[in-house]
This record gives C-alpha cells, structure tokens and sequence, in this order.
C-alpha cells in the first residue's frame, strides 16, 4: 500500500520522463534507414522503444488494472498517432519481423499458461468447459443473425451468417494474460474459460469451414466439414494422450547429449513450436498447439536434467545445519525445481509478450469510430456479443458465472480473421466490416478492466466469508 | 567420465534416431507455404529444428570440440544439401526473418560476453590489447598487399589494398563463443582478445573508409576520416563512461514503476540492443555496442529490484539454522543474485545463439573450393592470414601467445562484408572475391579447434605445475 502511495507523488514526475525519453529515442529511430543491417539495427532500437515504453505502461498497475490493458491502451495510442500527424510508428505495424516477433510472443504466452495449468484440473472442468464453449458458440451466432437482419435489413443471408459466426469467436490470448497478471490461473473459472476457448477454437474452424462453403458452393459437403473436425480432434487427442505417452522418452533420449539447461530449454521451446506448427497444419490456431504443449510438458520428464544451478551450493551450504532446517530448504529447493521450465521461459516472455499486445492494439483504427450510424450498430453488435458470451457463463456450474462469462467475451484476433475471410468472399461488406471492427476493439478493451473488477471482488467475498 | 563413456556406448543409436528425427521433421517443415500466418507456422517449424539440430550437433563435445564448432559444421551441411540435390533448407539461408534473428543472436551472446567480462580487468590489459590490435591490423595488411601482388599479378593496386583491409578484421564471436564454452573467458587471454577485438573494430571502420575513399575519390579526406574517427571514440568513451555515469540512475527510475524480474530483464536486454542501435549508426558493429552495454551494466544499480524468486523462501527456511549454516548460505544467495542478470538473458542466448552460429555456417558456399586454381591461392591467403594475426599475439606480453594469436584469427562476417563492399566499388573480382570467401571459412572454421586444443593444453601444464 505504501509502494502504491509513493508511486503515485511520483506520477508527474515519471510523466515528464516518459515524454522526454520518448522524445530522445523516436528520432534515432528515425534517422537512418534501407539496407539489412539499417533495418536490423533500426529493429534493436524499436524493440527496446517498444519494450520500455510497455514497462512504463505498466503503471496502469498502480491504479489496479492488470498490465495488459496498459500494452494494449498504448498500443492504441502509437498506432493512431498518424491521426494527429505523427506517422513515426506506423512502419512497425507492417513490418513483417516484428509481427512474426509478435506472433510468437503469444504462442510463448500460451505456452507458459499450459505449463501453469494441470491438465488434471482441466480434466475435472472438461464437462462444463465443453457445455460453456457449446453454449458461447450456438447464442452468440443466433443473436448475431438475428440482431444484423434487425440493424441492416436487406442484405444478403450469407452476411448475417457470417456476421454470426464472427460473434463466436474467443481469443484465449487476451483473457488468459488478465486471469495470469492476476495471478488466478489456478481457479477453476480460469480454466473452465481456457478450455472453452481451446474447444470453441476447434468449434469456429468448423464454422468457418460450413459458412465458407455455404457461401462459395450453396451447399455443405459433409466429407469436407467432418474431415475437417476429424483433423483438429485428433490433433488435439494425438497432442494430449500421445504427447504425453512420448514426452517422457524425449527427456530420456535428449538427455544422453547433454543435460544442460541449454538442453532442456531448447526441448521445451521446441516442444512449443513444434505444437504450433502442427495445430496450424490442422487448421487451428498456433496458440492451441502452444497451449497443448505447455499442458503435456511436465516436470518429471525432464527429472535426468541438471537441476537449477543453485541446488547443489544450497545443499552444500546447509550440510551442517539441523534436520528441521534440511527439511524446510529441500521443500523450497523442490519446488524451485518443479518450475524450473516456466523460469526458463519467462525471460521469453518478458522479451515477446508486450511485443503482442502493443502490436495488436496498433492494428487498432480508431478512424472507424467516426461514422456515427456505424458506430450506433456497432454498439449494438457489442451488446449482443457481451450478451452471448454472458449467457454462456451460466452453464459453467457451481462458480462465479459473470468472470466465466466475460472471460469468454474478448474476440480478439480470432474475430478479425473470420471478417476478413468473410470480405475476401465478399460477403462482409465495408460497413460490416468496420462494425466487427469494432466489436472486436471493445470486446477486446473493455474486457480486461471488467474482468479485473469482477475477480477482485471475488476474491473481497472470499476474504469476508474467512 | 563415466558420463561422456555411456554417452559414446549411445553413438550408434543416436545417429539412428538423428536420421528418423530429420525424416520426420523435414517433410513437415516442407509441406505448406504462401500467406503471412503459413510463413510464420513454418518458421516455428524451421526455428525448432535447428535448434533441435544445435543441440543434437553439441555432440561435438563429446570429442572435447566446443559446441560453436558443431553448430557451424551443422550449419555448413544443412546450407549445402543444395549440391547433392536436397534443397529442403535453402529458404532458410535467405529468409529476412531468420537472418534477424541470427544477427540479434550474435548481439546478445557479445551481450552476455561482456555481462560475465570486467572492465577492470578490461583495463588491465588495455594497453597490451591494444598493442594487439595495432599489430594485428598492420602485419595482415602489410602481408595481404604483398602476397596479393605476388600470386594475382596485374590486378589494380586498389584490389590488393582491399584484399589487404580484409584480412585486418577480426570476428570476436567466434573466439568469444570458443572462450565461453570451454569457461576461460576470465582469462587475460581472453580479455586481451576481447579488447583488442573491439579497438579493431574501430581501426577497421577507419581503414575501410580511407581504402573507399582512395578507391572512389583517388584521394583522402583528412576531415572525413577524422569524423569517423571521431564518431566511433566518442561512442565507445560516451558507452563506457557516460553509460557507466548513468545506469545506477536509470536503475533507480525504472524501479519506481516496478521492481519485478520482468522490468529488470527489460531495462537489461533494452541496454543491450539501444547500444547495438547506437554502435551501428556511428559506423560500428552492432555487437560492439552490446559487447560495451554488458561491460557497463553491473548487478548493484539492479539493488532496488526484486532479489530472484527463491532468495526469500529460502532465507525463511533457514532461519531456525545455526549462525555457521545461515552464513553458508547467504554467500551462495549473494552469488546467485550477482548474477541474476545473466542468468535472466541466458534463455534467450540459448533461443536465439545457435541460430546465428547455424545460419553463418549455411553462407558458406563450399562450391568455391572446386576450383585448384582459386583454391591454391586461397591457402596461401589463408595461411598470411593465421600468420598475421599469430604475429600480433607476440605482442601480448606475458601470457600464452597463441591463444592470443589464434584467438584473433577468424575473421567470420566482418570479413565478408569488407569484401562485399569492395565487391560493390568493383576493385574486388569474382576471383578475388572467391579467395576471400574461403579465407573466411578457413580462418573461422579452424580457429574452434585450434584454439580449443590450446586452451586445453593450457590447462594441462598449469595443473602440472601445482
């Protein structure tokens, strides 16, 4: 509390300094360019801008906003800077090294949530998660239907269809970094959302898959849609069961090279994007792959590598000491083992996970916010798409309904990608497509405030019943 | 021992599974291709089997060879599969992405090098450092203008100036990486070459600019010279002293917005990559800039942020323990903690370290060594090229001359690109271009193992000794 405090007299002093590193850094940014290496070295330069200026907005922190909303917000902020003439950081949001940067900082951020999640806590939630992701699927398209025939009559079927199962989407990405910058991966409302939203993943390809077909042929080949689901099931079954049957004897055989924490490392990220690849050859999203990885990847495998480098001087240290004290520091020491992969991927993290964040909130256009009749429909199609996802969070049994709910709520870039493969069909029209637009920047920015709210007075509710 | 026996006993069936595991990777790697999210998945795909690939290559250490070695033998295979008709991993060798990754590989490994090197110790050696590097820029070039003359007769006087310049660079990553892995990065040797390595690099910037400028202008202007001269001292004296000046207090700023590991890593790696930015806009290599970053950052202006996650548990465990135990134990907590900031960049060294090492072996192109009569030019260029530098270590005063001498002999990509910039002011032929190609390959091919069967020779007699 003090640290709060004290940090917020500081708060016009930080501001000052942020406005004149900025001012210190963009024009170096700036300054040279063409050439590899210019562009390579610019590189260095805007990631550590980037890096920096996503700390400082970390200060969100002190107001009891997680850090993501931060990122996000200022990610918004530089990409829209061209808005009042300053276009310095609009190479970024196409430059094609810091959007693959981007891309995997969110498989890694998947990957450390699998490796946070038990796999037998998702098993014990697997029932619920199944009926919330059914649930968030089949409402959310209906309204959406229904509500996109109310609000713009006349067009073609396909467009309400389409605009239906843009409103099914859910990005894991968002919601999963709030509930961990809480530190509330553990709760059971954590996990029945990530396992909805693995399940809704494999749901939306199947969707996508019927609607495309539906609007490019008119009909629905049944072998295609049911080669398609048998495709992502099987990955996902193949990635559980027999990833985990495997994943011990990887362990086994790396560690006859070498039993380094190089070595271990390299198997763990490996793992991770080996699962990435493969879920996007299926057709699903990278980061479910990412996610599947984490949650088969456990401790014990890797239990013939060298533990963390303080392990051995601690023992060594307390050789003299009494029973009780040996005891007390091998609990630790355990335990610093048994997460020694997270450790190891943190720095990962730390270096990829705002590039993510800022970068989507770059893609942000808020020139789109300044039609006002679309902005009226897109509020509406806000509603509907908090609504359904609402409705969904009341299926997910004997836990608090609301944050399962609107922890389904963020499309994210999940919701996008169906828009946009619906404007290349040419069915999702401009106007529409500034309307998901926009559902998808306030499903995507309300949600981590709202969720912090609702998890916060969670967790005062629990306090007064103890 | 018994480790490196059992592991030989395994030699058989690990080269099997290499096989099945390749077999196994490769096609998948191979299979998809075309739009943003295809490239990035198949990046993910590349990304692991390399590092797959890297590590499985570190067997190499098995043999008593530094694992840099295996991965630039890897590297040197995979790029000329091409020859005997696989041409699987050729996108790789040219792909934007991998190239940024690699060369931000090579940034942070001189990151870490200069993290675990003192300046004191830097000091010490400064003037023999740079005794070393005068020498080892004047004989090379000296030798390299006359055996130039002597075996490519009637070339332009200009040609043989820049074949000259090349052989003057020296590539520190190599012997950095060498001295790293076999842990003699302490050594004088070692710091010697580092020293010297760096204060080449500015030598070589100036002669490159005076050789251009008597090629482009036929004549040399003292004020440009003098203002590269300039800019690149600055630079370094700004780096090390400003940068020393400074860093407590960005330090103390940052830790008012947070003190957690992520906002330590952060302000580390944003040090590390500003100064590569830094290094290349004033002329310099990028590494250099990291190199100098490592070197000035020290764990005490980190002493406002958090100590590592296990420091508090384990103070907690032992404070029942007897005075003797709780000493034990606060030295290997205070060790631990000094070099928390290395530790939180080893992961991404070893993400991204073996990418570069990798890749730089893929550009060698092993088609130019067909040709007897380039070939036999070249060992002679090559042989100048040991020489010259083995004639700088004499200068090194009184530690083990070779190492030195060796140490400072691959000449790696710093080679390459004076050569490349001949090549492009036209006074560097195909031919000659050639020879320079394979110089480059023999210095930084041989230097690992030379330099390894040194260091470990070293070893031997100063363990006789006592």
């Amino acid at each position: 509390m003090t640290k709060t405090l004290r940090s917020r007299s500081h708060g016009h002093f930080q501001g000052t300094w942020i406005l004149l590193l900025s001012l210190f850094l963009v024009p170096l940014a700036y300054a040279s360019g063409g050439g590899n290496a210019d562009h390579f070295a610019n590189l260095f330069l805007w990631i550590a801008v980037l890096l920096i200026m996503a700390k400082i907005s970390s200060l969100v922190e002190k107001i009891g906003q997680p850090a993501v909303l931060g990122e996000l917000v200022l990610g918004v902020i530089l990409g829209n800077l061209a808005l009042v003439g300053i276009g310095v950081f609009d190479p970024i949001k196409a430059d094609g090294i810091i959007l693959f940067l981007a891309e995997l900082g969110v498989v890694v951020l998947l990957f450390q949530i699998g490796l946070e999640s038990h796999i037998e806590e998702m098993k014990k939630v697997g029932v619920r998660a199944f009926m919330v992701a059914i649930v968030g699927v089949v409402v959310p398209f209906g309204l959406g239907y229904v509500a996109g025939m109310w609000l713009m009559p006349g067009m073609d079927t396909n467009s309400y269809l389409f605009l239906g199962a843009t409103l099914t989407a859910t990005s894991v990405g968002i919601t999963g970094r709030v509930f961990r910058d809480l530190n509330k991966l553990q709760t059971r409302e954590a996990q029945i959302v990530l396992g909805a939203a693995v399940i809704d993943d494999v749901m939306g390809l199947i969707i996508l898959a019927v609607v495309s077909a539906i609007v490019t042929t008119g009909v629905v080949s049944t072998g295609d849609i049911s080669l398609i689901t048998t495709k992502a099931i099987l990955f996902l079954v193949g990635a559980l069961f027999l990833g985990q049957l495997l994943a011990p004897y990887i362990g086994q055989f790396f560690s006859r090279i070498h039993t380094g924490v190089g070595m271990k490392f390299t198997i763990a990220i490996s793992f991770c994007l080996i699962f990435a690849y493969l879920a996007h050859f299926v057709g699903l999203a990278p980061i479910v792959g990412a996610f599947a990885a984490g949650l088969m990847l456990k401790p014990v495998y890797f239990s013939r590598f060298d533990e963390p480098q303080i392990q051995v001087p601690i023992e060594r240290a307390i050789e003299k000491a009494d029973e009780h004290t040996k005891c007390e520091v091998k609990r630790v020491l355990d335990k610093h083992t048994e997460h020694h992969i997270d450790r190891l991927i943190e720095p990962l993290g730390h270096f990829l996970v705002p590039l993510f964040f800022v970068v989507t909130g770059m893609q942000v256009n808020l020139e789109t916010l300044f039609d006002p009749k679309i902005l009226g429909i897109a509020l509406v199609i806000t509603a509907v798409a908090f609504i359904g996802k609402l409705v969904a969070g009341i299926v997910a049994g004997p836990v608090n309904k609301y944050i399962v709910g609107w922890g389904m709520a963020p499309r994210g870039e999940v919701g996008l990608i169906f828009a946009m493969i619906g404007k290349q069909l040419g069915v999702i029209s401009e106007e529409l497509f500034s309307v998901v637009i926009i559902m998808v920047i306030l499903t995507t920015l309300l949600t981590p405030p709202i969720l912090n709210y609702l998890l916060r007075r969670e967790d005062k509710r629990a306090n007064q019943k103890a």
